[in-house]
């Protein structure tokens, strides 16, 4: 069975970087499969459908984000985080937020070197083209991003119970965020500039309400 | 020739509202074909491909949008413009800012009503899905990006030029500005829901350093 298993692994990084490249409609079962170098009928041995298996992989890819956003977040790697700068006067819960843009930019650095180009967001993209589409895929992608505004919030919150930010409504301002994410990930894939994202980290300042000047680090 | 043009007209229509609710991949120029009620001989007529349709579907919604911004930020009305609230305190090109967010969000109602659900921006939504694919319809969509900051920008350096606001650079402002629009219209179309829209004023106020309370109207 090690080789069965091996097949929907490769079947699922297949089609991730397709759906990244591609998106879900143009994409169609027989080039997933050629492209995991497995057979049709072990396709539908692990998924009924094309549906089926974009759900698979979007869960994958959203059990590895959440971990790094709560990575991220949560700032486990304490004083040493290598290349976050300290410039922001010890705002220890913002820090986090800051380290999250880092750790996206540097994944979509990382995808533009591998695929040519700035991909973008699977999720973002994924939304985009399909929420007019099949209610499990959009459902499924609601929940996900409701993840995403909970996980940002919390940071914000205790930013604010600190008094270091001065935004009334902390969910609020995690939807903001998230949005501002999204926002500026579509316009670094559309002009494949991942310097696209470095004004998120000034603009959350801004957006949040720090005591510090907002916007000019 | 009459009916000869009119053909045209019904190929761009049906073709605008199939790249709103499917994308551009998903779609055949049969199936176009099909809506607009032409034959297919007549879509060649017009059309070299589907991407020369998708251009001129772009630039047509451009030309449309374009003037809708330009009305809502040089703010033609006047004093008379109906539901918008006077709560900022005179701050006049800012208002024209709101009036931006409070069109965009009427458009995609009307959208909601006539399709049932929310379909978004056409441009971010093509962007999402093009932008690693069709080099022209990239190009395009970036030049009309470039144009909205532009735009925009004007809004917020008058604004500054008044000391209404406090943002160091208009042209990083307006990018952000036009970011958090593409962003919270994509979730207002993820979740089906205009609403989304209505944190885009105090948002807007809070990035670009508004003198009043930011955030709070």
């Amino acid at each position: 069975m090690g080789r069965t298993s091996d097949a929907r692994e490769r079947i699922l990084t297949a089609a991730k970087t397709l759906l990244l490249s591609r998106g879900y409609s143009a994409l169609g079962v027989a080039e997933i499969c050629k492209a995991a170098g497995v057979p049709k009928g072990s396709f539908y041995y692990f998924f009924a459908s094309k549906e089926e298996l974009a759900l698979a992989v979007i869960d994958e890819h959203w059990t590895e984000q959440r971990a790094a956003w709560t990575r991220a977040l949560a700032g486990a790697g304490g004083a040493d985080e290598g290349g976050v700068m300290d410039g922001d006067g010890g705002v220890r819960p913002l820090r986090g937020l800051r380290r999250l843009y880092e750790s996206t930019a540097a994944e979509l650095r990382e995808g533009q070197r591998n695929c040519g180009t700035v991909t973008g967001c699977l999720l973002g993209n994924l939304a985009l083209e399909m929420s007019t589409g099949t209610a499990a895929v959009r459902e499924r992608l609601r929940e996900i991003f409701d993840e995403q505004v909970v996980l940002v919030e919390e940071t914000v919150a205790e930013a604010r119970g600190r008094g270091e930010v001065t935004v009334a409504d902390a969910h609020e301002a995690a939807r903001a965020l998230v949005a501002q994410l999204e926002g500026q990930v579509l316009f670094a894939k559309l002009y494949d500039d991942v310097g696209r994202l470095d004004v998120l980290w000034p603009n959350s300042l801004a957006l949040l309400g720090t005591r510090t000047s907002a916007g000019s680090e």
